[in-house]
């Protein structure tokens, strides 16, 4: 369960240079309102917020960043896709921030119908060759996730953590009061997340695309947005069951009702 | 061509207690800022605002919605997705208005990530049994719309004034200075909306879907939330052209690259 030590956060992985941490949870819970998660990586000295949330968590998120890195060091904030959940903060955070904001190309064009911001530090996924550079020679690789659920989406995988962010691929729901931040039982789990996948992702043939880019990779570690962190063997179980999930389109006539 | 007299909106239908009104255009194009379309409907006295927008053209709206009614007659807000540039604005509407919101039940826990909003006052469109009471005898048939491109959207036809309104299915991105307010010629006005619909929307199926679900409608008016109005024959043009569409997941190698 989580517990009062993880309003703080906590570090999932940590080398000499390379941090991966989990931001921390609400004490209180709120009805209603969907539980994120929020990820800061930083290396050699420089952050890149992964996901920060919207206006709501703007103050929580920023007093727990502020425990780990200055915010004049934070460089990027990676933007996974548009839902207010992700990225309706941004201009709170371009205010507090030197950083440039990466989100995929689809939504440049929308994300100035969240208030004033600077659109020159707004730069489109798209361009980037598949990588984003951290400080040093390290960098995140940029895997598309169009359609999972969002049009145009991104996930990353960081080499140095082993660690795959997968934003709502991989989210769960929990009932009120039973938070937890890692998956212990995948099967139990799975209660949890399968309404969700089989209604948000728009189809079995983009999971299967995603997974596909996934090969060679060693993931240790799957971070989504919303939801529990997959560890071990989790991992594997996870992407294994995504793979062969029928969802969206696929059963279309259900949704429909 | 979007000319000075548009600044002010337009009454695209009336009569005696119904009209459908489109709010008009910003006097200056803003440089990559999707441009939006948003309408107004009045029944008997009370008003219907459909996708309003964000915090970005809140003071253009409220301008010209005023020039119509007064807000404290504005019942309802529909949201015909999460998007920033559809609902980002939800906080100071709610501020203005007495209105309730409705938007697909998909995004009622992401919607208050905005920002402080009452939840009270948000109401998941699933739970109306597909019609949005207007004052009066007259009423708006929800017509679900999943998967094109938001997982959880919803379109409505007004049978009063045969006014379909589209949001994102339809929408065209005009090339900068060049606006007009309805489709002329569908095939030149193909050029401005296939690359969007292609890469947007999920997949044909959930096109023929939807396209299912407007049989036996007499539509006049399609209204999109971006881009041209259709009427007369070029609605039946768009429809056609849609049902036959082949776009995202159908086409995800190619998106992919």
């Amino acid at each position: 369960m989580i517990g009062s030590e993880d309003v703080n956060g906590r570090i999932l992985f940590q080398d000499d240079g390379h941090q991966f941490i989990w931001l921390g949870a609400d004490e209180v819970e709120e009805t209603g309102v969907v539980q994120t998660n929020q990820y800061l990586i930083i290396s050699n000295g420089r952050g890149t917020l992964v996901d920060p949330g919207g206006i709501h968590l703007f103050s929580r998120v920023i007093a727990l960043v502020s425990r780990y890195i200055e915010l004049d060091n934070i460089d990027n904030i990676f933007f996974s896709h548009q839902d207010p959940d992700v990225s309706s903060g941004i201009a709170l955070w371009l205010g507090v921030t030197k950083a440039k904001v990466y989100i995929s190309e689809l939504w440049l064009r929308f994300i100035p119908h969240f208030g004033i911001v600077d659109q020159n530090r707004i730069i489109g996924i798209e361009g980037l060759g598949g990588r984003l550079k951290l400080a040093g020679n390290s960098e995140l690789k940029l895997i598309p996730s169009h359609f999972l659920h969002s049009a145009g989406s991104y996930t990353f995988y960081d080499p140095v953590s082993k660690a795959l962010f997968s934003h709502d691929i991989g989210a769960a729901v929990f009932p009120s009061g039973n938070q937890y931040l890692f998956v212990e039982n995948f099967d139990e789990h799975l209660k949890l997340m399968e309404g969700f996948h089989k209604r948000y992702m728009a189809s079995g043939k983009a999971a299967k695309k995603w997974i596909s880019k996934l090969s060679g990779l060693d993931i240790r570690i799957i971070a989504p947005q919303h939801g529990a962190i997959f560890k071990d063997e989790t991992v594997g179980q996870f992407l294994s069951w995504f793979s062969e999930l029928k969802c969206g389109v696929d059963i279309i006539d259900e949704i429909y009702g």
